[in-house]
């Protein structure tokens, strides 16, 4: 019996393969690593700055959001109550509010049903990989390296991802149709692309107006579906248009976020599914039916702190982030001087150039492990991600990713210099 | 090419099988049909009280979870904000409270660290699922008729539900035994058994004290999990003690809901889950990493209202819902007694007998089906559910669910009357 005994129903080996899947453990490990060293200098964690966080602005978005119920909508005072405190519709009571901001800041024009509000961005990956992917013949497309949730919402699914070579210009498109070929010859569907034009977590690379437009007519000619995550868009010194704008032919679901740009405490996401299902509605609609299945609805309280701040900045979040995006930029261009200035010169040492964002990425003639990353803290009070936790452990071991977003001037300039000290040691 | 196109590439044949399971597009129907009838009395909705809702409330809650940060634990200003407004732990800044609440409310000893707070109990029950659900071998077994999120749960993560034999005293324990003989001679592996002990939805029926007893033992006898659903614990008029509170073997994994007793619009539910997995230290570690790649943590602004309400009644639920209680046991009573008043007597026409909870669960000698539903809404103004959405259409056709949660004493008064003319005119 004893081989039946509970706890050995419940070993690794009988549990989903998610959970010990290397991609996941390492980023598991990563962070209990970087936990271990809460006094080093972080340039780690891609949060974002905190020195405007207020708790009266949680209190005056709320309210913000039920007058906007009692004097926009017309709602009576239990309605108002109902609509916060009662279950709410799946798709997200803020769904058209969502859409007035797509108008003003990305110039994306939405139609609120094709919107499902959703628990961060990471539910929406999740509803969207979940919908498409019905047998094992089902494949995702996803640059290398790739953001860990995409990663995470793959495994959850058991969706393959096939690594598109990616250059300082986004995917390459000739290799995303040389991996569409593959999938044909193999009997593979590949069901989706997945893309980060704008400042992409790691690397921090955008995709030039041309990239964009490429990519659009290989996604239009070959009828495949993009997945735009545009988590950083906004915290750029130039904006380019996303890909969704830009998309005449469909092709495009839009991934977004609040959490830079609203706040990360109220966890509210989204995405925009306005495909057609033939006998099926929009897409929004399927992804609504899996999400009643596995959230519910998101909290309308969480719904009403992102719609709050919505409404007080006339909807446009680019407004409410003028002073963040500010500090961004400041911390970024100092970041990329203070390379220069400490590292410039260094034989086989070097760096991207990103021109918004929170992420730099840094490439140095040696190994980046997690060792390394345990020594940099230990002995030079300095924490960075080594890259190759976003290849899943299969490249990356050159480089590192700094984040830039929760720093100030001191610590970026004391950071880079404890930093240059390691790197220089080993050189 | 045509075949190709992106609308052939989604349509729903190619889709994840739960969008067109007949359980979940069933359930989509019922609710589209009750949302066409607004005007009926909706003995269907199995939504908590709304009197005394109050905006003021959600303010006052926060308040008091950042004042107990403040002086419980003796945070700065800066520290309070971020945990409120910042990313937070995955699971949940308020596990700990949510421990003193169980200890409280339902005499259950929860380690905090066994404890990961969800978007809701559904979430809790998607990850076990997803946790547990390693391959096709796996199977969960479940009384039918189930919860539809449950349902729902188990097809996101393609595991088959076998219906385990249910009476008016909850799961039969033997049909139990004899389906893990049949898992064995099959090959396949039974991971848990879902059960809701107290005034379950839909049958509003619960399990005597020695049922619990019988149960737990047969559990702990075939180390089989219990996953212990307990959203109506509170609402009865006797308390018998939850599972979990009873398990001296571990074989329980507690899944909790604050939809009916704390606030539907917070999403806060949570799972314990203290069991050890070899080498993976708690079953709540492994739920833990799924829930990092599914919405990465619970928003702190809705557990943060959660928590206030917890902190401002002494972590009593049970004393927060005095009044809810009290109401939903004169709804019970009274709905009862109108069933005998309006249909006592009549041949073939029967009802059980709750006490407690949101449900009562009428048997009729006719078929009930959606389009006797649309009949009674249209032309007798009442709606309900019919039972055999809860059994994935295999069951229960003769049977309907009335809700008592949400109305008052003279709309219960009316909506049975208006009940009582639709049955008797089919008698």
């Amino acid at each position: 019996m004893d081989s039946n005994s509970l706890s050995t129903r419940l070993s690794m080996e009988t549990l989903h393969g998610s959970l010990t899947d290397p991609a996941i453990s390492s980023m598991n490990l990563l962070n209990e690593l970087i936990d271990e060293y809460p006094v080093a200098i972080s340039m780690a964690a891609g949060r974002p700055y905190e020195e405007f966080f207020d708790i009266r602005l949680v209190h005056s978005y709320i309210d913000a959001y039920c007058a906007h119920l009692r004097h926009d909508r017309k709602l009576d005072e239990a309605s108002v109550t109902r609509t916060i405190f009662q279950y709410g519709t799946t798709k997200g009571v803020i769904a058209d509010l969502v859409a007035r901001n797509l108008a003003e800041d990305e110039n994306i024009d939405a139609a609120p049903e094709s919107v499902v509000v959703t628990v961060g961005a990471q539910e929406a990956m999740f509803l969207v990989l979940r919908t498409l992917r019905a047998d094992e013949r089902d494949v995702l497309l996803a640059p290398a390296p790739t953001y860990v949730g995409l990663t995470g919402a793959a495994l959850l699914t058991d969706t393959p991802v096939w690594p598109v070579r990616s250059t300082e210009n986004g995917i390459d498109p000739d290799d995303l149709v040389l991996h569409l070929k593959r999938a044909d010859e193999q009997g593979r569907r590949i069901r989706a692309c997945y893309v980060t034009p704008n400042f992409a977590n790691p690397t921090g690379t955008s995709m030039d107006l041309p990239a964009r437009h490429r990519l659009l007519e290989v996604a239009e000619a070959n009828d495949i579906l993009l997945l735009e995550d545009n988590a950083y868009g906004l915290f750029g010194s130039e904006r380019l248009p996303s890909l969704k704008s830009l998309d005449r032919s469909g092709n495009v679901v839009y991934i977004g976020s609040f959490a830079k740009t609203g706040m990360p405490g109220a966890r509210v996401g989204y995405a925009v599914a306005d495909q057609q299902v033939p006998e099926g509605g929009l897409l929004a609609d399927q992804l609504s039916k899996l999400k009643g299945m596995l959230t519910v609805n998101t909290s309308p309280i969480a719904q009403a702190v992102i719609a709050g701040k919505l409404l007080l900045n006339d909807f446009s979040l680019t407004k409410a982030n003028a002073r963040e995006i500010a500090i961004y930029q400041r911390n970024l261009r100092l970041t990329l001087a203070e390379l220069t200035r400490r590292l410039g010169g260094c034989r086989g040492v070097g760096w991207n150039t990103p021109t918004g964002g929170f992420f730099v990425t840094v490439t140095v003639p040696f190994v980046v492990d997690d060792e390394l990353l345990a020594h940099a803290a230990r002995d030079h009070g300095v924490l960075f991600t080594p890259m190759h936790h976003f290849y899943g452990g299969k490249g990356g071991f050159n480089q590192l990713r700094l984040s830039i977003s929760l720093l100030t001037p001191e610590l970026i300039e004391e950071g880079v210099s404890r930093l240059a000290a390691l790197i220089t040691a080993r050189l």
